[in-house]
Parts: C-alpha cells; sequence; structure tokens
C-alpha cells in the first residue's frame, strides 16, 4: 500500500494506491463507521505526524473499501501547500561531469517553491521565455517525524516514505546566462532555473519507509518518449539520505510533510542538449517507488 | 488603516490596526450582523485577493468595532503558510560594499521559506551552530493580485500594500565558508545562510498601497539595543518594485499573500563584526510602514 493525494467533491484527501486500486480514506473512514477518524485524511501532514497507528487505520481502512479504479481518480501531488521542498545539487559524480560540476564537499541544498508542485500526468512547462528546459529524476524522501538537529544514526526514524521528483530545471536561466558574472558572486540562479511555474512533479504516491526498510539499490530512470535517457541507481548518491537528513537539519525543523529531493543522476539534457519540447512525455521511475509521468506543455501566453 | 493577522481563539484572523487600536474584522463582521463576510477575514490572501472590496468592508467594520487595545492582541506574521517570500540580493549600494558584492546586473532572487516568518515581539535566533547572526531591515512589498509576466508599467496594480521584513541572515553559512570553493561552483547558500528558524520577522502589519501611492522615498532603519545600526531611504534601492516585479514574475506566477524583500541598505553586522548576540533587540523600522521589533532568543537546545 502506498499512500497519495486525490481530488474529491470535499477537497482533497489522503487515499491509499494498491496497484491500480484507491481507497480515499476520509470516505473509507465514514462508510466504516469511524467519523472519527476521517479528520487524519483530510491532510497528509496530519497523517504523516501520526506515525504507524495512522498507517495501520489507513491499512484497515484501504482493506475495507470503498475501492475506486486508479485511472478514474485525480492523484495529486502528495505535498500540502504549507510544505518545503529541499532539494540537493550534484548528488552523483556522472550528473556532475556531465553538467561540468565538481561535487559539493558537503551537502548543498536549493529549494523548490512548494506552489510549483505538479500533480502525476498534470502537464509541466509552458515557458517558451526558456530553450533549456530539462528532466531530472529523483528519490525525494518525505518527511513524518518532526526534528532538528537530527542525528544522522537517527535520520531513518524520520523518514515517513519515498516519492518521485523530477526536479524541472531551466538551465540558462540556472547557469545565469544572460549575465554569467553573476555566478561567481551570487551563484546560480536556484530561483527562477528551478521554480518556474509546473516545474515540480511528485508523485504518484508515497511508498512507506516501512516497506523499503532501505532505499539503497533502487533502479531509478528516466524516459522521454519512451526512449530511456536516465538508468543509474540510487546506490551511486555521493551523500546518502543520513547525511542529507542530518545536514539539512542543523538549525532547521523538518516538519511531517516536507521533502528532500536527493538529487539526479546522469542522462540529463544538459549533457548533449536534448532539452524538452512542448508534447514531450516525460516519465521519471524508481524501483518500488513509482512511476511518474507528466507532458511537456506548450506555451502559455498571459 | 493598516491590515494585519492576529491570534484569536478561533484561529488566526485578519486585524485593522490603527495607532494601538486593533479590530478582529472576523468578529468585527459578526457583531455587524455580517456574518457572511467573516470568512474574507479568515485567510489573509483572500482578503488581499478580493481587492478594493474587501478593503473597504474592513474600514467600515474598523470604524464599528469591537476595538482592543493592541498590547492585549498578539499580533502574527502577515502571511500565509502557502504564500512564497522572495528575497533580493544586495539592492543598495552600500550594503554591496560593505559585504564586497557588487550590485547584480539584473534581478536577482533567492527564497526564504515561509516556515521561517516570525510575528512581530516574537523571538528570533536560537542557533549557537552559528556566530555570525545578521539583521537586514528591508521594505517588502506583499502581492495583492494575481500576475505571471507581469509588465514593469503594471506592477503597482499587483501590490496591495508593504510591511518590513527582517531579513536574519547567517553570514558563515551563507557565505561557505566551511567550504569555500561552493560558492563558484553552487553560489552562496541561501537556505542555511537565510532560512534556519525563526529568521524571516514580518510585520508588524501591511500599509495598504492606496495609503502609500510611491513607496520611495521612506526612511528606513534599524537599531540594536537602541543604537541606530541602519538609516537610509528606499529611493536608494538600485532596482525599484517595478523592475523587481516584472523581473520575478516572468515564468513564475505571483499570488496574493506572496511577499517580495527588496534588499536591505548598509549598516549590516557583516560591515564591522559586529553580530547579534542573545539579548539583543532588533528594531526594523520604516516610515509610514511600521517598526518591527524581535529579540535575540539564547540557543535552544533539541
Amino acid at each position: 500500500m502506498k499512500i497519495g493525494r486525490m481530488a474529491t467533491v470535499a477537497g482533497a484527501h489522503v487515499c491509499a494506491v494498491e496497484g491500480d486500486r484507491v481507497v480515499d480514506l476520509a470516505l473509507a473512514a465514514h462508510a466504516a463507521g469511524r467519523e472519527w477518524m476521517a479528520p487524519l485524511f483530510h491532510d497528509l501532514r496530519l497523517f504523516l505526524a501520526a506515525g504507524d497507528m495512522a498507517r495501520d487505520a489507513a491499512a484497515g481502512l484501504a482493506a475495507s473499501g470503498p475501492v475506486v479504479a486508479l485511472d478514474s481518480v485525480r492523484l495529486l501531488a502528495p505535498i500540502e501547500a504549507g510544505s518545503k521542498i529541499l532539494a540537493h545539487v550534484v548528488n552523483y559524480f556522472d550528473h556532475g561531469a556531465e553538467g561540468k560540476l565538481t561535487p559539493p564537499e558537503q551537502p548543498f541544498f536549493f529549494t523548490k517553491l512548494p506552489g510549483t508542485a505538479v500533480a502525476p500526468g498534470d502537464p509541466i512547462g509552458g515557458h517558451d521565455f526558456s530553450r533549456k528546459m530539462d528532466y531530472e529524476a529523483e528519490l525525494a524522501v518525505v518527511i513524518g517525524r518532526e526534528g532538528r538537529d537530527i542525528a544522522e544514526a537517527d535520520a531513518y526514524d524520520h523518514v515517513a516514505g519515498y516519492t518521485v521528483c523530477n526536479d524541472v530545471s531551466y538551465r540558462e536561466l540556472q547557469a545565469n546566462e544572460a549575465a554569467p558574472t553573476l555566478t561567481g558572486r551570487y551563484g546560480q540562479n536556484w530561483i527562477q532555473g528551478k521554480s518556474l511555474d509546473r516545474s515540480c512533479p511528485l508523485g504518484p504516491a508515497i511508498a512507506l519507509a516501512r516497506d523499503i526498510p532501505r532505499p539503497y539499490p533502487l533502479r531509478i530512470t528516466c524516459r522521454v518518449n519512451g526512449e530511456t535517457r536516465q538508468d543509474a541507481s540510487t546506490e551511486q548518491m555521493i551523500f546518502k539520505i543520513p547525511a542529507l537528513v542530518a545536514h539539512i537539519s542543523r538549525a532547521m525543523t523538518l516538519r511531517p510533510g516536507d521533502v528532500i529531493a536527493t538529487g539526479t543522476p546522469a542522462g540529463c539534457g544538459v549533457a548533449d542538449g536534448r532539452y524538452l519540447r512542448p508534447g514531450d512525455v516525460v516519465e521519471c521511475e524508481i524501483e518500488k517507488v513509482g512511476s511518474l509521468r507528466n507532458t511537456v506543455l506548450a506555451a502559455v501566453r498571459s
């Protein structure tokens, strides 16, 4: 069982996803005469914060139904508006090489604005403002327990599960091509390079950490129009999840529902100049976690 | 009349602030027999998005009361959890000089995580993880109308008002002092340098744009323990608000309630090494907008 968010006539609900079967957990709570439990499924952060109790309840309700077909529901990105998305720079040696970037000596993060989250299946892009729209398949960690100054040894206690992130990037903006002297002084443009509208597909759902006790090695791939462009293993990460969680939580509280994208392997458009174009279908997939598919929109004008 | 957010027994409400008098606008709507209007005052984004109609209604309700004393209410930061905070790098020549940074050739933004927002009067800091905690008084623009690809000539149509931001910064983190070679490749550490817990005081309330048709020149000051450390005019901004709004809204939607911090003038601790210490009282003030006062917390341990 994976945990997602779905659109319902009563707003976004937390749902259970098992293969092509989906259970709206708030609805299932009502159907099971457990109305008191329903509020837990109205906000993913509440659900994640409630820990194993909530996950056990979800498993029970998922078994009792009612079940609907996955293709009849609209899954939403598994993140609430108040959560944060922290993303790591180069964390696979080969991706560093293709971008001509030495990996950092210590973990180094930027952020993607939460408003850029895109639901599985929804369109991405739509900006002719950039000619270098790129994909980056990444394993994303979803925080389940609040913490600050988390020790590496305790890091997994704070992880609720994993999902897939496509860290859509606009390379000429990221690289300050219009004003290259900025890079040495201020750095890459992590805002406009990473957070244009519709630049953070997440999903399709959260694979629970208790079903994936060790997320290494997991195969991670990205296909564009069916052609495999990225194909690697999470085992190749330079900084593993405990190091990332420990570093970013220093004096910064991680909260249930926060997302840490762990970096992308080699094979991005930046390597060979084959960037995304309108109509391209991008599918990021991680073994045991899921497959996240989005199509590039043609330019949208105000 | 300024617009703030206040804590109430029924949650955060939008309030009117006039001198030392405060009106809970949701409560005032009920008291005036206009219950239908109350939801407008339950979320600052709704209020701002509703434009002049809502501002006129607020003015009417503020006049009818009930009035409470400012020192008997708890004002909250005038931002909702789902909004974003975009902040500009060096935007005053003198601050660039003190930080040994040439200003950018075009607007350049980082973000502060919304979870770092601090209410007026609430403590900041609390991290002995850093020895270079600094203040930065900034004029913050609050967006009132959604827009993307906004032309400079239209920028003020999207501004609801102004508030004060203290862009609290941790200089050794921002400068990657522990791994200085990162700066040339990835840039300054805009996340850990700018978004540790409790690093974004905002407030005390929003001065409406219709009361400040042109936010230049406004005197902007910062006092630490009563000593004036920053004293400048918003007229000195290198990139003025229309340029900032136009640049950051390219392919990125600005939404009601989003905040753009416009950069800080000279006089920060980075200039002379006089950084903030536990117990320091920091007061950022902008003429016609307000005064935002916070005290530095002693280190908090997990």
